[in-house]
């Protein structure tokens, strides 16, 4: 591909990161020419309804069948941001096999079908670009691809879900509860009408599917991965959570254990101290751990026109230079399928809260099937009763789900509970890191104001 | 390049980074194999004693002559770790002229002379890395010149220097003096015999140049750059600070105003708020805004053996795969000269100290000689006398230096001040970003614990 060239553009989806890309296209003009020595151009671009009002950029017309890109001779890169994982699919199976780039923020269809399209860009030697369907302007499909190519990564985790992080946040700050503030993120737009995606982790949990990929080169089946949503969280276990020192986060986490990959999305306590755990409104963080880099922390919107934009236009951009194709960050074409950690076997500390008549005798049963099941308590609170019973609350030492599971089914079972426990894992920096001191790299030494 | 031999690497300098490359080169030898599909191969490092005892890798011999590398026929790669500017620069000079690529650690090389590097990589076509001079294990250089491309840049600024956070971090924590802090840093290999570097804000210096290189396409000259350290920093004022709500950090700090560019070194007043507020010990962090992406936090380790090592193994790695050739990120060879706005024009909240005998009387003529210089006072607080005096502290509203030094100035020559006036930027987020809500993009929004 001659560098000196315009390099020509066709767009399927204008919608809210397509409109972004058109408006940053023609505004970063200058800066794009300065840096790559190209002109970007969006010839055809693909919408639903071509007789909707619109105001395009030049020499730019409008098809309503997206696979009309993948057809043009003139056409050097197909960018999909249409969504969807049918027409999607159709596209970029298209695209590549006519030799065209494909720059995507689709990941569901990536994570679900990625092992196909990958080997397909492989084999026709293209580029498959996905920076922006994971974090949105944060570049971390980059950074593991790239920069941290030298590591060998022992943990990926990250708050990826904006709208989940939006929802918690106005819980934890405004107390709300949950109905409320998912009807807030709705009315602000954050939210779409049907919240599943977002609410019960499926979003995170299609982007944590590509960050397995990129730090460890490995397929893991997307059925296969633990995904436990926010839908329900309750107040009260953001207000207990504080009380230990933690805040509630909706989690995609994923680590290597004796070379099996225990990953899973769940609702999580992290320690104030931690960074992540001060990631506050529609705000995505990702945290990586490697044995040369330590851990190194990443922040920024995860969502929006124009952060979304940014990383796409950060992969057309390469493109534009001839950057390598180097689309998985591994040399063989299908990654080897990961060895799973079931997320009910990793060790983790639990916060469990159980709703109990009143408290007489019955710590002693809660104790007795804990300790059944080999569950070490660490800390326990009770509080004082509220309208639905009266809750104790206890941290466990590090121990399974499976046991946590089995001890709370059992208490369930003899009828000693007024409502399903809520079990939430809690999160505890890896002690065998690189990253120095006991305090832990991320802790604020100072007091707080 | 043939991407299936194996890459042939000419070390200089086996200190503390080359030591921790050639243990991370040994240790993910398959994480490397894997993604770059090559062997990676230390053929000759360049040491100051050929005789010292020392484990090597195998097939590898040593040098005391650095330009042997350079003169190597099998070299594919020079590293340079060896520091300073004499013989590092002609090592990277004959290097580059012998068409080999370079990856290098030295920021006050590349500070001093990059345009003269940076023409002679792009003259003879080849890679002239620099990850590892720019906080350590923080892929900002990759960040900025790739992901980011799409952008334009507003803002870059950093905690760069992992010695001085650390010195302020613990004075801020441990109530430490500067000369205390100082001397643990150096007991704990944190600092030099010789902390001028650190201390007094030039290598900090020497990376922002760097960044603005980076961010703007610009050649900002370094002698023209304003550097203030934190050597004899003071408790008091890291303490009236907090009671403010800020945090006294050593930060480097460039952004555009107005199409000039206003940068420095300086110690400054960030709102703990601010995840760059949070930044404790001997980590590094960049903030970067861009009118895209809103704005990028990343966090990691800034210095030590193998975060270090990360970087320099990414720029190697990016060899490895056949990277496209893209060192400053931009087409030009030669980048023009940045027209500076001098940091004494830009404009600010202060922070400033004046130590006076008494109160009665002096707050009339200082509050008249900030008016005189249009200078708006936005809170006061008298403190009680200490041995030194009677502290007056206030913050401003937004202005100049200029303003403020010739304020001060006036105070001391009217002999109203029993010591030198202390002055500190205070940083405030800018209102014209994307950023998004009012209490800002990084804020806290839960009360602390």
């Amino acid at each position: 591909m001659s560098q000196q060239e315009r390099l020509v553009i066709g767009l399927a989806g204008l919608g809210t990161v397509g409109g972004g890309l058109v408006e940053m296209l023609q505004k970063n003009e200058r800066d794009i020419l300065n840096r790559t020595g190209r002109r970007i151009w969006i010839k055809t671009i693909a919408v639903r309804n071509i007789n909707k009002a619109r105001t395009l950029p030049e020499n730019c017309r409008l098809t309503d069948n997206p696979l009309e890109l993948a057809q043009d001779p003139d056409i050097d890169v197909v960018v999909e941001l249409m969504g969807g994982k049918d027409t999607a699919r159709t596209l970029i199976r298209e695209s590549l096999l006519n030799g065209k780039h494909v720059v995507t923020a689709n990941k569901a269809l990536l994570a679900e079908h990625g092992e196909e399209l990958f080997a397909l860009a492989a084999e026709h030697g293209r580029f498959l670009g996905y920076e922006a369907s994971v974090a949105g302007a944060i570049p971390i499909v980059q950074t593991l691809r790239e920069s941290l190519a030298g590591n060998h990564i022992s943990s990926v985790m990250g708050i990826l879900n904006g709208t989940g992080n939006y929802i918690l946040s106005e819980m934890t700050s405004h107390g709300l509860d949950f109905a409320t503030a998912l009807t807030q993120a709705q009315a602000q737009g954050l939210a779409e009408a049907d919240p599943t995606l977002d609410v019960d982790g499926i979003d995170a949990a299609h982007k944590l599917i590509l960050l397995i990929r990129l730090a460890w080169g490995l397929h893991y089946p997307f059925p296969e991965l633990s995904v436990q949503g926010i839908r329900g969280l309750r107040r009260m276990d953001i207000e207990f959570a504080r009380e230990f020192g933690y805040r509630i986060k909706l989690l995609g986490q994923a680590k290597e254990v004796d070379g099996k990959i225990e990953a899973g999305i769940y609702p999580a306590l992290i320690h104030y101290t931690m960074l992540i755990a001060r990631v506050g409104g529609a705000y995505n963080a990702v945290r990586v751990e490697g044995n040369a880099l330590g851990s190194l922390f990443l922040h920024g919107l995860g969502a929006g026109s124009r952060p979304t934009a940014s990383a796409v236009l950060g992969d057309i951009l390469s493109i534009a230079r001839g950057a390598e194709i180097n689309n998985t960050g591994y040399r063989r074409a299908l990654l080897p399928p990961a060895s799973i950690l079931p997320a009910e076997d990793a060790m983790t500390p639990w916060y469990v809260r159980l709703m109990v008549k009143d408290i007489s005798g019955v710590l002693r049963d809660i104790a007795g099937a804990m300790a059944e099941e080999n569950v070490s308590m660490a800390q326990v609170i009770q509080k004082a009763e509220c309208p639905e019973g009266v809750p104790i609350v206890f941290m466990t030492h590090a121990t399974t789900g499976r046991a946590i599971h089995a001890a709370t089914r059992k208490l369930e079972k003899e009828g000693l509970l007024l409502e399903q426990a809520t079990c939430y894992r809690v999160f505890a920096r890896d002690s065998g890191t690189e990253t120095g001191s006991g305090t832990g790299p991320e802790a604020v030494p100072e007091a707080d104001l």
